[in-house]
């Protein structure tokens, strides 16, 4: 089974996808869309790809391509986002003046950087910031990004834990071709639009709250082409084919214009 | 009056500042926290924000800092975003051969840009494109960025209107240490965080819809220490010393732990 994910080699990502599946095949791409077009095209099995962040919050442009693509959700996990600041081999922590990273990377590491006196720079990519930093030779820069990324282009973890909040985890999608039929505690992700009306929300929600059915996410995206016109997408505990969610969603249907269910998922439990 | 801008001089936050307060000394700031900083210090009277593109959603950071500061949104205005491909004087559109913007410009003409056959390449920012663009003296260079930062910098605009979706506008929110008595349609913000519970949502949104309270925006972040926790920040019809508004707030602040006015305005009719 091969895996595609979003970024260089040793990105979070990657380390995502090898927790989640275990021994697999990664392959790394420039771009989300280059991973939705390798799952769609048959190139990867699936693809995981990350959807919120507890400190950063939701990462749209995937809410965005998952509506103009046709794959399911067909799994969820929840990684534990743990920055090491990384140097060469042999060097201390004391010799480094400056730290490269992606500008998210640095944000969440803002306090113990200052703390540390280090002055940051942004690059394009955390596990890239490591392969740039290997490649400058210079040895008084140190760079930001996962454990895996430094031991892939033999670096040298000198600080673990560099996040200023503990609470950092990001929540990934598996996504691929195919729905399947999930065991367990299920979760069942859809995207709507609604009637302009007053109160269209609030009747959207009661399709759900009538049938104590539990909501875990609400998102609005816009809609392109109709300013202030929104789609919503609601992730909720609940297989897509019970008597109940079925119900739910067909009451739904009463008020929405445009109603895709993303699909149906074991719920992880990370916390 | 002096009003405080995120961006170079020239960027769309300054041409939305002109065609909102009229002749009005504006001052440009690198950072929005730094916009925020100026007018919480009364360095500027008041600071206009960009909070939601029609294409692109909404600007998240403004929200964080709507919540970290004691400023009150007095004013909206919403901006007709029209890209212009901007060159040197003199220069023919069919001598250009590269274009460089913000990435966010960029994504918004890919069309019209791969229609020109033009090569992209991402900058820092829209306005501070041209003033790349001026410095490098490369003349089959183009920048994308607005009309004013053409006027601006002593450039020509070779193309006007080089964005792919016409329906791309920009909401404003004008910031202000002390909260205003608006007349006319107005507007209020809030923002809460709810009780862990099912259906908190649908109980929160049930204040507004039992009173017939017209929502326009309801926006989801995530809650820094408590994962998968939400602030909900919401717009709705109505002067918060109205009598039914103080009701729903009051019936609001059954369901929510936390409940802040951020302010009462007039609505901006654009469309």
């Amino acid at each position: 089974m091969r895996v595609a994910f979003q970024g260089e080699p040793g990105a979070y990502s990657e380390e995502a996808a090898h927790e989640y599946f275990g021994p697999v095949e990664t392959q790394p791409f420039e771009t989300f869309d280059d991973v939705f077009a390798a799952v769609t095209s048959g190139i990867c099995e699936s693809g995981l790809i990350p959807i919120e962040n507890s400190l950063a919050g939701s990462i749209h442009h995937n809410y965005d391509l998952l509506l103009s693509h046709h794959l399911y959700i067909v799994g969820e996990y929840f990684l534990r986002v743990r920055h090491c600041l990384i140097g060469f081999p042999g060097v201390k922590k004391d010799q480094i003046s400056r730290v490269i990273s992606h500008p998210q990377a640095l944000g969440q590491c803002a306090g113990t950087l200052r703390k540390l006196g280090l002055k940051a720079e942004a690059v394009y990519d955390t596990a890239g910031s490591v392969k740039m930093l290997k490649a400058s030779g210079e040895r008084t820069t140190a760079a930001i990004a996962s454990k895996r990324a430094a031991e892939l282009y033999g670096m040298q973890v000198l600080q673990d834990g560099v996040e200023d909040n503990s609470e950092n985890y990001t929540r990934f999608l598996e996504i691929a071709p195919n729905p399947v039929v999930p065991e367990g505690e299920i979760k069942t992700s859809i995207v709507f639009t609604l009637k302009n009306m007053p109160g269209a929300l609030f009747k959207a929600l009661s399709v759900f709250a009538l049938r104590d059915i539990d909501l875990t996410k609400i998102e609005s995206r816009p809609l392109p082409g109709k300013p202030w016109e929104y789609l919503f997408y609601i992730d909720f505990i609940g297989l897509v084919s019970e008597e109940t969610t079925k119900r739910a969603l067909d009451h739904l249907s009463e008020y929405a214009i445009m109603l895709r269910v993303l699909g149906s998922y074991k719920r992880f439990h990370s916390l």
